[in-house]
């Protein structure tokens, strides 16, 4: 991967306040949601704030194979980012995310159950550009 | 649903020049791609212009199970269908689709093996705006 095209990723992805979070169904079928970018590590690690009781986290809990996916608003770029979603429960976590505002959604506080973190993993990573494509592994792309 | 919803997922996707595509990859593991709507029928059925040897098209081949997603650009709301996606090589469908600057991309013309189209038949819809979630089958979406 050329340095250019690691700088234009870089900038995708800094410039993109949601994603597309993508999961499997219990029926086998791919499902999307776009989800506000919590936090994240590079490309490596991404966090997502949501309701444990949501469908798209007890997706997760059975399969953990995910998709999170970044397009630019004028469509000439994409980056499909592939890897693993784990639930995060704890309250360690939850309490590193939380802000005061959140108590409107999740009464009970940091340790309501409804409140829980997604974390990301990506393992190798798809930037489109044009017709040109770029597929690379997670290493190379930092 | 109410007609206001019909309304207003009526106008997410006629404002919405691309979607976002997902399918199942070799490892199982979901994959998203933007692209341009070429046509749709209401929200039942959609269809896309692509390269028969592209990624995408192969995973359609082996497993068909598909979803199409919209977002509006402020990520105010988003459209999730399920469904269906066959990959149509024949010259009638081909045909239909047709633009002469396509002989760019495909020097052997309208039956070029590598020129195809993509159908979407959706079964299932899932509207999000703000907090608010209407699951409904395209029948009640109509």
């Amino acid at each position: 991967m050329t340095d250019t095209t690691r700088t234009e990723i870089e900038q995708l992805v800094a410039n993109s306040r949601d994603a597309v979070v993508c999961s499997i169904d219990e029926e086998g079928f791919p499902n999307a949601k776009g989800m506000f970018v919590a936090r994240r590590e590079g490309l490596h690690t991404l966090w997502f704030s949501t309701n444990t009781s949501s469908q798209r986290v007890q997706q997760f809990l059975k399969n953990d194979k995910a998709c999170v996916y970044f397009i630019d608003s004028g469509r000439v770029c994409g980056l499909m980012l592939t890897g693993r979603m784990q639930v995060m429960t704890d309250n360690k976590t939850k309490a590193s995310f939380w802000s005061p505002s959140d108590i409107q959604y999740y009464p009970q506080g940091i340790a309501d159950p409804d409140y829980c973190i997604l974390r990301f993993t990506a393992e190798r990573g798809n930037y489109y550009r044009n017709l040109e494509k770029h597929l690379f592994t997670i290493e190379e792309g930092m």
